[in-house]
C-alpha cells in the first residue's frame, strides 16, 4: 500500500505533512541533523583524516547513534577526503543504503557539498573564484557555468551545494573577499542570482550565504562583530539575497557566523523569519553554518548550554544544524512546534528532491565518472578569460610581441596556489594530502607562458630581458595556510610575502615591467603605478587561469574583465568602499584620501571605443515607471574587443546620505574592429528606491542622474532625468533589474 | 519702567517668553545667529588674518547687517587671533557695546570660545589634552582643572565653552582621538562629566560634543559616515552624553558632522529632540558644529538649498548656527514654531547668564589680566604628572640615577608641538603667526630633562651614553599641519615621520633604550617591546608636560597614569577596541590577532602593591539593588606610589553579544611605602544594564562577575555575584556611577 507521503501524485507539502505526522520527536530531530563522516572531531572545517587514509568507512559511531531515527543531511560525502569519483559515487550510494536501512521510513539523507569554485571534489574541474565571476560582468556565462557544475553534482548523487556567497565586499582585508563577488550590491545580486539559476536549473539546492552582514565584520577580522545600522543592512547587504531568493529561486539559506549590532544571525528571528519567510516568501530550508549553532553558546554567549543554543536557533528560523548534530540531541528535546516547523521544511525539500518517492534509488556506482570533462574545462577557460582585468597599459607594452626575451619573476609565478581559491579541492582538502596529485591539471603561470610564447626566450636575469613579468599576489588557504581565504585576513592591503620589495627591485632592473597580480583581494599598487609598463589583475582564475592570463599577455585573448572591487593606492586606510556618500569618498577634511588607484568597474582593452551620446525616450518618467535609453558603441580600433557599458545612478538630493554612485545596470558589448552596436537599457524607477529617513523604502520624485560609464571613475555621458508623481513605497514586488540588450 | 523680561525676580522662562513675544521674526532669527569677526571667509576653522594683523576691528560688514536685529552669539572673540588678554577684554567689551547699541532691546550676545585644553587664547595656561585627562583616572582633579579654566574665561567675559569631547574612541587612527577621553564609555562619562561639573560650576555653559557617533566614522576618516546600529549607539556612544547632561548639568550640546547609518546628526530629530530633550530632559541649547548646517546641503545632500538645510536643522532640534549665519537668513524665513522654539531656548540661556538683566555690563577692561597664573600652572602640572603612563620597565632602568650620560634622540625631543594638543592656542591659531612667541612657556622634553638632571652629561652619540632616551610620537596640528589632531587621520598606527626607523636604529646602539612616546593617539610598539628597557607614554601633556615626563624619569614623580586606550602590537588591523565580545577579541578564526600590546587600563609604578581578596556584603543582590565590596591594597615596596583599582564587569550570558569586559568603577589609591588602604565600592545593579535583543535597556537576573583588576588585562580577583528578582527595564533615572571610596 502506498501511504499519502509516498504518493507522487499528491502535492509535496501534503506528502511532507503526512510523513511528519507519523514521526516521533526523535525522528523529527534526526531530520534536522547531519553527519560528517571522516571529519570528526576536527573543528576547523578541514578533515583530520591522515594522509593516505583516503577511503573512509561508510559508518561511524555518530552515524550509528542517529540511524534508528533517520538522518537529515550527509555532510560533504565527496569533498572531505580525496576519492576517485567512481569510488565516491559507490560510497555515497552505500551510505544512503545504510541510512535508509536504519529508519522505518527508508528515508535517505540530503547530501550536501561545497561548490564555490566548482564541485569541491577530487578530480573535478576547478573554476575561477567568485571575485573572478564578478570581474566577468557576464551573468549569462555564470549561469552556464553553474548549471554545468550542478549537473555534475546531481549526476553523482549530491542534492545541495553550499554556494554562492552573496556577501557584499565591505573591507577587502577580509580573507573571504575572494569568495565574494564584489563591492556593489547590484553586481553581487545579478551575478549571484545568475549562479543560483544555473545551480537550481540543474536540480541542485543553492544555498545563499552568509545571511547577513558577515563581510562587514570589524576590521575585516573573520567572525568579528559587524557594526551596521538597519539602513545599510537594507540597502547594501540584503538586496543580493532578496534577488537570489525571488529571481533565482534559491531553496536554502545559511546564516552568518557573526553578530550584527549584537544580534548573532543564527538567533535572529527578524532576519531568518520575519524578513526571509514572511516578507520575501522564502519556503526553503535554513541550514546553519558549520558550528554556527554551537557558537551561540561558546562565543556569542547568548545561550546557557547547547540545548538552549539549539532552541534559540530553531526559534529564530534555523532548520538544520551543520556540519553535525552537536546542540541538537534527543536528551534535550525541543518544543514540538519548533521541531515540527523545521522538520516539515526539511521533509518538504526532500520530497521536492524525490527522496520520498517509493522508487528512489541512490545513483548507481560502477560506471566511470568524469568530473572534469572537456565542456567543463571549456567553461572554466571562458570564465577565466573574461575575468582577467587589464588595469594599465600606458606604454603599450601589451600585448607582447613574438620572440622576446622574457624574465618571469616572483614567488607565485610557478605556484598553483596562486590560481586556486581557498574553496577549491586542492587548497581546501588537498593540502592535507601532499603526497597526492592535484587531481586536475593546473598549469602555473610560468608553465602557461612557455606554451603561449613558444618563440620567447625565458631568461632568469631581468637585466637581460626585453620585458620583465613580475608575478605577485596570494597563496590561497584556510586559517593561516595562505594569505587569502577563510580565516586568512590581512592587517592592511600591502602585498604579502614581502612582494612589495620584489616589485621595488624589478622596477630598477631596466626592462619594462608588467605587473601580474594573481590574488584573492585587491592590493595597494600605488607605489608602482607610474613605473609599471602594464598591470594585469586576475582573481584566482582556476585551472585554466594560467592560459587565460598568458592569452591576455599575447593578445590571443582580448582583455575584457572589469574590477568588481576597487584597487587602492596605499595599503592602509581601510575600509574604503566606493559606495560611500560624498563625505566618505574624499580626502579633505581628512588627511587620508580613500580615492582608489583603479576604481570599481575599471578595466582596459587592446582596442578603443567611441560612445555616442545616449538618447532617451523621455526625460521625465513616473515614480512607478521606467526610462528607456540607448546609445551606440563602436570599436574604433584595429583589434576585436569587448566594452562593458555600465550605468551608475547618482541621486542629487534625498532624505538620508546616500552613495555618490552605485551600479544599476551593465552589458558586455563584444565588437569586431570597426563594428558598432546599439545598447538599450530599460531603467525601472524602482531601482532608484532607497531606505529613507523614516525607514521606508521609497522612490521619490525629483532629479536623478544616470551616468553612462566605462567605470565608476570614468563617465562618458550623464543623462539627467526627472522622476514625477508621488513618493512611492516599494516592497518585495519591486523591480530589481535594469534590462540591457545589445543589438 | 521694567518690563517683565527685565524683572530679575521672575523665573527665567517667564522672562524669556515675554521677550520672545515682543520680537519680530528677524529679531528671533538673529538670536540663532553668530558672527566670527576676523575669520571671514576662511572655511577650515582657522583664521585667515595675516600674521601681524593681530588686532581686528570690532565690526565687520556681516556684523553690521545683523546688528539692527540683534545677535545670538559671538564666535571666538578671544581665540581667533593672538590678543594680549587685557586687549581681548577691552575688545570684547567694545563688541558687546556695539551689539547692544544695535538692537532695540540692548541685548548682548553669548560669547563662546574653545576650551578643550584650557582656554584657547593667547597667553592662557595650556593644559594636557583630554586623552591625558583620561589617563589620570582622577575625576576630582579634572573638575578642579575645569573650574579654574571656567573661572578664567568667565572673568574675561566669555559665557560658553565648546568642550568637552565625549566621543568614545572607536578607532585611534582618527585624528581627534587626542581630543577624546578614552575607549571606555564609563571612563569617558565619568571624566567628561567631571569636566562639565567644573566648567558649569564656574558659570560657563559646557558644550557636549559631538552628538553622536563621530568617532565611529568609517576607517577613522574625519567626517566619514558611521556604520552603527541602535544598540551600539545606546550602549557605547550615548552613555557619556547622558551622564554629562544628567549628572554634569551641561547646558549645551553640539551635533556631530557625520551621518550615522545615513542620518546626519544635524538633521536627526530622534537624537536631538526625542532622546536629548524628551527622554533626557535636556533644557539647554543645541549649537551646530561649525558649518554643520551647511554640510546638510553641500556634503550630505539631504537639503536642496541653504534655506532647506536650516529648516531641517531647526526642525531636528538645532537652535544656533555656528560659526556664523550662512543657511539662516531673513530672506528665507523659517516656520514660526521652529523659530520660536529655538529663540526661546537661546533667550532662556541668555537670561540664566544674566544677559537680560537691566544692570548687565560687559567685563570692564583696563586692569591687567593674567590667564596663566600660578594656580593654573600648578593644576596643569598636576594633571600632566598624573597622566604619564609607565608602560614597561622590565630591566628596572627607571627611575634614572644621578650623573648618567644620557643621549636624547628623536625629532620630537626638542619640539613644543609634541607637548600641545591641536586645540591649544599655539597649535590651533599660533601656527598662523610664526613670528609671535607661544605666549606661555612650554619647555620641550629636552629642555625639561636638562633641568631635571642637572648632574647628567648629555651626549649626542647614543653609543657613548649610559642610557638612550628615544623620544617619538606626534606633532599636533589641524588639517594636515601635524600627524595628530582634527583632520589629521592616519592610515594605520605606525609611528609617523619615519620614527620607526629611528627606534630600530636606537635599539642597535648598545645602551639601554627608554622609549618616550609623546602623542595624540596610541601607536604600534610591538616591534620594540622586547628590546626596550622601558616605555613611557604621555598624551600631549601640555605646558608642564616636559617637567612631568622628566619627573617620572627621575623618580621625582611616581608614575600613576593608566591607559585610556590600548596600545596595539602592530600598526594594521584597526579598529580593535577592547569593548568587543569574544569573537571580536581573539585571533582564531582570523589570522589577525587584535590583542593589544598594553591593554586598556594598563600602567606601572615604581613600587609594588598587594591586593587582598575582596570581601562582599552578599553574593546575591536584587536587579534593583546594589552590591558592596571592599578590599585592602598595600604598598609593599619601598617608594610611595599610586595604584588605580579598576572594576570590570563580565556578564556570562545575555540576549545579545556583549563586551567581554567593560569598566564599571575605578579609584586612585595613593600610598606611602608600607601604607595600606581599604577601597570600598558600591556597585549598583543598574550598571549591569544593557540593551537587549528586544531593544529595551534591562537589568537581568543571573550570574555576573566583577573583576577587580589593575588593568583590563590584569585581573587580581574575580568576584562572582548573582542578580536576583525580575528582569527590570531601566531608563534615564538609572544609576550610572559606581561609588568608590578609599579609607
Amino acid at each position: 500500500m502506498v501511504e499519502p507521503w509516498q504518493d507522487t501524485t499528491l502535492p509535496v507539502h501534503v506528502r511532507a505533512a503526512d510523513l511528519l505526522a507519523r514521526m516521533t520527536a526523535e525522528e523529527k530531530t534526526a531530520q534536522l541533523s547531519s553527519v560528517w563522516i571522516g571529519a570528526e572531531p576536527a573543528a576547523d572545517g578541514a578533515t583530520d583524516v591522515a594522509p593516505g587514509q583516503h577511503t573512509y568507512a561508510a559508518r561511524s559511531t555518530v552515524l550509528d547513534t542517529l540511524l534508528p531515527h533517520g538522518l537529515g543531511h550527509l555532510t560533504r560525502p565527496f569533498g572531505t577526503v580525496p576519492l576517485e569519483p567512481a569510488e565516491g559515487v559507490a560510497r555515497l550510494a552505500e551510505l544512503q543504503r545504510t541510512v535508509r536501512a536504519g529508519n522505518r521510513f527508508a528515508l535517505p539523507a540530503i547530501a550536501h557539498e561545497e561548490c564555490l569554485t566548482g564541485f569541491t571534489a577530487w578530480r573535478a574541474t576547478v573554476f575561477p573564484t567568485p571575485l573572478a565571476w564578478g570581474a566577468t560582468y557576464d551573468p549569462v556565462l555564470i549561469t552556464e557555468m553553474a548549471q554545468a557544475i550542478g549537473r555534475s553534482m546531481r549526476a553523482v548523487g549530491v542534492h545541495q551545494g553550499l554556494a554562492p556567497v552573496l556577501d557584499v565586499v565591505r573591507d577587502p582585508r577580509w580573507g573571504r573577499t575572494e569568495e565574494s563577488i564584489g563591492e556593489d550590491p547590484y553586481l553581487v545580486g545579478t551575478i549571484g542570482t545568475a549562479y543560483v539559476r544555473g545551480l537550481e536549473a540543474a536540480g541542485i539546492v543553492a544555498t545563499l550565504k552568509h545571511f547577513a552582514g558577515y563581510s562587514a565584520s570589524r576590521a575585516a577580522r573573520n567572525h568579528a562583530p559587524a557594526s551596521l545600522g538597519p539602513r545599510e543592512l537594507a540597502d547594501v547587504i540584503l538586496p543580493p539575497f532578496e534577488m537570489a531568493v525571488r529571481d533565482g529561486g534559491a531553496r536554502s539559506v545559511m546564516p552568518a557566523y557573526n553578530d550584527v549590532d549584537g544580534l548573532p544571525a543564527h538567533a535572529h528571528p527578524e532576519l531568518l523569519t520575519q524578513l526571509l519567510r514572511d516578507r520575501w516568501q522564502f519556503t526553503g530550508t535554513v541550514v546553519s553554518d558549520y558550528y554556527g549553532v554551537s557558537l551561540l553558546e561558546e562565543a556569542h554567549r547568548i545561550a546557557d548550554g547547547q540545548g538552549r543554543a539549539a532552541r534559540l536557533a530553531l526559534a529564530a528560523g534555523v532548520d538544520v544544524e551543520l556540519p553535525a548534530a552537536r546542540c541538537l540531541h534527543p536528551a534535550d528535546p525541543l518544543p514540538e512546534d519548533l521541531l515540527d516547523r523545521a522538520a516539515l521544511r526539511v521533509l518538504t525539500q526532500k520530497c521536492e528532491l524525490g527522496l520520498l518517492d517509493p522508487d528512489w534509488e541512490p545513483v548507481a556506482g560502477g560506471a566511470p565518472v568524469d568530473l572534469n570533462p572537456p565542456h567543463m574545462r571549456e567553461l572554466a577557460r571562458k570564465v577565466a578569460e573574461e575575468s582577467v582585468v587589464l588595469l594599465a597599459n600606458d606604454s603599450g607594452t601589451l600585448p607582447l610581441g613574438n620572440g622576446l626575451r622574457l624574465a618571469v619573476v616572483g614567488p607565485l609565478a610557478d605556484e598553483q596556489a596562486a590560481m586556486l581559491g581557498c574553496y577549491t579541492f586542492p587548497r581546501h582538502v588537498g593540502v592535507h594530502h601532499p603526497e597526492l596529485p592535484t587531481g586536475v591539471e593546473v598549469p602555473t603561470l610560468a608553465e602557461a607562458l612557455r606554451v603561449e610564447f613558444p618563440d620567447a626566450v625565458f631568461v632568469d636575469d631581468p637585466a637581460a630581458a626585453d620585458v620583465c613579468l613580475a608575478v605577485v599576489g596570494d597563496r590561497s588557504g584556510l586559517f593561516g595556510r595562505g594569505s587569502s581565504g577563510e580565516g586568512c585576513d590581512a592587517e592592511d592591503l600591502q602585498l604579502p610575502y614581502g612582494q612589495d620589495a620584489l616589485l621595488d627591485e624589478a622596477m630598477t632592473c631596466g626592462p619594462p615591467v608588467v605587473i601580474l597580480v594573481l590574488s584573492g583581494r585587491p592590493y595597494a599598487l600605488g607605489r608602482w603605478a607610474e613605473k609599471a609598463a602594464a598591470v594585469v589583475q586576475a582573481f584566482f582564475p582556476g585551472q585554466e587561469g594560467g592560459s587565460a592570463v598568458a592569452g591576455v599577455l599575447s593578445g590571443r585573448v582580448g582583455p575584457s574583465g572589469r574590477l568588481p572591487v576597487g584597487v587602492p593606492r596605499g595599503p592602509g586606510g581601510q575600509p574604503a568602499p566606493y559606495l560611500a556618500p560624498p563625505l566618505g569618498r574624499h580626502g579633505f577634511p581628512s588627511t587620508v584620501d580613500p580615492t582608489p588607484l583603479y576604481p570599481f568597474g575599471h578595466g582596459l582593452s587592446y582596442t578603443t571605443f567611441s560612445w555616442s551620446q545616449p538618447l532617451c525616450e523621455a526625460e521625465e518618467f513616473a515614480t512607478d515607471g521606467e526610462a528607456a535609453l540607448w546609445l551606440t558603441v563602436r570599436n574604433t580600433g584595429e583589434r576585436p574587443g569587448t566594452e562593458v557599458v555600465q550605468l551608475y545612478l547618482h541621486d542629487p538630493v534625498g532624505t538620508v546620505a546616500r552613495p555618490e554612485v552605485r551600479l544599476v545596470g551593465y552589458a558586455r558589448v563584444p565588437l569586431e574592429a570597426g563594428e558598432s552596436a546599439e545598447v538599450h537599457a530599460t531603467f525601472p524607477a524602482d531601482l532608484a528606491a532607497y531606505t529613507g529617513a523614516d525607514g521606508r523604502r521609497v522612490v521619490e520624485p525629483g532629479a536623478l542622474e544616470l551616468r553612462v560609464a566605462a567605470s565608476s571613475g570614468h563617465v562618458h555621458h550623464t543623462v539627467p532625468l526627472t522622476l514625477t508623481g508621488p513618493v512611492r513605497e516599494v516592497g518585495h514586488e519591486r523591480r530589481m533589474w535594469c534590462e540591457m540588450s545589445v543589438k
